[in-house]
């Protein structure tokens, strides 16, 4: 899947991210690929609800991976960060 | 699966969810399902990820499911809330 094909969760309002994942789906893609970090997970599972029910409705799950992500701190400490990758696709 | 195998992931501890769902894998379940809602779904995922990479490392995921539940809201309004379950299996 291309890397413009993804969309990263972050702190914005919800919508935002519904807005691009549509747009990508309307501008002719196939596949989307929704893309969180921590607490933006629950976020990431409302977007890819959203957009299912309410805007495109013939999309689905084809994936969902969990990882978890090994991230270096500012003390060159690691800090372990759960992840989560949501395929939707037509 | 039967219902016992089912961790509900509300507020408390992440890590008193990690060690409802090692007892059961510890107790001789196969499969273990995780469920959350709305904001917890952060919490359940992050429960899965310690438990597959600290605690019991043969387990993998089997599958995970995202919803929408409609719960119904106190002035008889309806309130969505996206769901997650999250198999995990030996």
């Amino acid at each position: 899947m291309a890397e413009e094909n993804t969309i990263y969760i972050g702190k914005k309002a919800t919508m935002n991210y519904v807005l691009a994942v549509v747009s990508q789906f309307n501008g002719g893609c196939d596949d989307v690929c929704i893309k969180a970090r921590g607490r933006a997970i629950s976020r990431a599972v409302d977007v890819s609800e959203i957009v299912r029910n309410r805007f495109v409705r013939d999309v689905d799950y084809k994936d969902v991976k969990i990882e978890t992500e090994h991230l270096p701190g500012l003390d060159g400490s690691e800090a372990n960060v759960s992840s989560i990758e949501i395929y939707l696709a037509r």
